[in-house]
């Protein structure tokens, strides 16, 4: 089988290349794989531009939850790419092809990058309901059956800038079989073939970007044989599924992933998918990922909390104001110490992490400094922990609102602090601030 | 005892009159009780004004559900005086008494007057928890009882510009005792002087402004007793208490109240709780009603509709356009059939009215208008009904953020209408725009 995939799909590349627009500079490679740069030409038209090592905006049905278009942008530090993904938007086909517009008009983005991609990964799916031509996804209505070409279908109606390609994704738990991992590449290889053969003859996906996916769970020569078929592809970057937050420990998961990203080539993107803690993001980030999802802001949201680590590395005090964090140590030690999961390897992602605080503690009822100080968003600028914390107490509905602008705010201005680390190399220190192990 | 009282509040009177600033100036009256005008130097450093009829802006805590205040600040009409009801607040006396800056600075309120009541309007307290001498509120954490020595130790804290005196309300519900509602009558009377006399005391209110509480339930006399005598005493204002939506009719309500105004001096206002459906706002103004609160669009958007009555009655279409809705009849007509409590008599102020659309009905699922054509708010500039009703089903959190801006803007352009209506002479026509009457 795998001989005629590939055969099938050095045919289609040559006959794919121009839809895979997208263009990856790279100003600097750290020790080989920690990668800085641009990612260019992006979006049909080609108008915009990504840097990386990036973050995509995580959006429910195209809206920050929380957030109006208005609100967002009073944020610095917004990526230009918003995910949606096609969970949430499967059941709603049939208004959407009424519609005709796409889904960025429908949800009245714009000017925004519009990637799609298969599963929300700050929802849980369950499992048990791919097979050899299906894969589901579920909305807020069930489950949605998917076979390759309700997909296609499904992305001329989106109309996104960039896409995922179908794939089976379902290896990602912990004693999963070699024989299920196998034929779960075996499956996504083949799936993305269809895909790009439907993209190809879709007019309405002219320029249109598809990642192929790299799969393989945690046995190392399928996740090779996989990110080597994939890059055979014509895609114009990759995804890395399975190694979201709980699927595996960082050591195990840097390690795959350094594997993987050599075999692929060096000019296109990779983008991973399910991890969002700060640690683990910076550990991606040298193991060679591009591209993150943006849902970690969203989950801390939804537990009461708000994003408190540090990620000020330079000492020049005037870029130092852009960004400088002054939270106290003895705040993110009390988070990590009274919460059970608040050490390096937590296992579930829905718990409070040591990145963050929890403003429904009753010991932020009288702390009238914003939530973190020297932090310029509209809700440290406006408001102290102790109003935040009487809204959460009181289910006010415009905590989630404060606590989201805080989040997505902090979280990319750290995307940028990475960037500004690269740059200047200082990755070292700012791990070891993000982790609170340097103090000043 | 009422001798006593009125001895007594006599000699407030001269001692009093500093603190009740406010002025209100009468532009127009029409058939003897329907007022236009300008409440003037209300504020503590008597800095505003509020154009009567008006409406209160409605917060949970001092913030208007969903929105923070730069998105409330993009809405145009919006009220000058902001009301925060002390069941919401009393539970966290503490912590603002530790806070110092009253409850204005803690919310993040900036330049607004800032209006104190005992009770949330759209919430229902449980009754039977009344005494002598205490009057109870219901906030997230439970009960908290008032004596009147809590009650200004609370204004103390809180520092409104103008709140409401502590009072009996109970006696609302059909079929209360005559000698109940006597017993209401008498203890808002004293709960009044003893307010009146701790607030005269308080160097921390001085230019605080009180309004007292008219209550009587449903019988004449005891209203008129109520009236006149709160009318002796130094307040800057009157509240009418227990005619809410749901405990009488709108013709008794209306008779009550006309009769209740007339005791009442004509220069100060007036203001009606619990009421805010706007036929039933149409004939209270008409009975004598200055002010109302603004909880309406609150619990459509609780319910997940949007605002959608007509209120254009000027055939300029310079100034029409600013309020020109083209909501189409049967929108209107749908929602009043299908809904059992549709009618004008909705006893129950939890459910959908003749003057809302309900968003999560499937017939709005590819209906690509705004939801009011013409609308200039934030969601009706940018979104479509479809779009609102799948955040709506899809439980986005962005549905409530949108309902909210469109409600609370189309709401408080009502109220503008009003006045424009009132100086010109078209109210007839307002109401029979308001209740659907005449289509063009």
């Amino acid at each position: 089988m795998l001989s005629t995939i590939t055969r099938y799909s050095a045919k289609l590349n040559i006959l794919m290349m121009a839809g895979s627009r997208m263009k990856l500079e790279l100003s600097k490679v750290v020790q080989g794989r920690c990668r800085l740069g641009q990612l260019k030409e992006i979006g049909r038209m080609g108008q915009h531009s990504l840097d990386i090592p990036g973050c995509l905006l995580y959006t429910h049905l195209g809206s920050v939850p929380h957030l109006t278009q208005d609100t967002l942008h009073t944020l610095s530090s917004l990526p230009t790419a918003t995910q949606v993904t096609l969970s949430n938007i499967a059941e709603h086909q049939e208004v959407l092809d009424e519609f005709k517009g796409g889904f960025k008009t429908f949800a009245g983005l714009h000017d925004t990058v519009l990637y799609c991609s298969l599963h929300d990964s700050a929802a849980h799916s369950p499992t048990g309901h791919t097979t050899n031509k299906t894969v589901s996804v579920w909305g807020s209505g069930g489950r949605t059956e998917l076979t390759v070409a309700k997909f296609m279908a499904l992305q001329r109606t989106v109309q996104p800038d960039w896409y995922q390609a179908m794939a089976d994704g379902e290896t990602w738990q912990t004693g999963t079989s070699r024989k299920r991992v196998r034929k779960s590449v075996d499956r996504s290889l083949a799936h993305l073939d269809e895909c790009l053969m439907v993209h190809q003859k879709s007019q309405e996906l002219d320029g249109v970007s598809v990642f192929g996916v790299v799969e393989g769970g945690d046995i190392l020569e399928e996740r090779l044989r996989s990110a080597r078929e994939t890059a055979k592809r014509p895609v114009a970057g990759f995804c890395l599924d399975g190694f979201q937050t709980g699927a595996m420990d960082q050591a195990l998961r840097s390690q795959l992933i350094a594997a993987v990203t050599e075999e692929l080539p060096e000019d296109k993107p990779r983008l991973l998918q399910g991890v969002g803690r700060p640690d683990e993001v910076l550990a991606c980030v040298e193991a060679g990922v591009d591209l993150f999802e943006g849902f970690f802001p969203f989950q801390a949201t939804e537990r009461g909390c708000a994003l408190c680590f540090r990620f000020d590395v330079t000492p020049d005090p005037e870029s130092a104001g852009r960004a400088r964090l002054t939270v106290a140590d003895e705040e993110r030690h009390a988070a990590g110490e009274t919460q059970p999961n608040g050490d390096l390897n937590c296992d579930d992602q829905t718990h409070m992490t040591r990145f963050e605080m929890d403003l429904k503690d009753k010991r932020h009822q009288d702390d009238f400094r914003p939530l973190v100080e020297g932090c310029g968003c509209y809700c440290c600028r406006n408001h102290q922990r102790a109003y935040v914390h009487h809204l959460l107490v009181t289910n006010e509905l415009l905590a989630g609102v404060l606590l989201m602008i805080h989040n997505t705010s902090h979280y990319h201005s750290f995307f940028r602090a990475v960037r500004d680390a690269l740059a200047n190399d200082k990755m070292d220190l700012l791990r070891r601030r993000v982790l609170g192990t340097v103090k000043e």
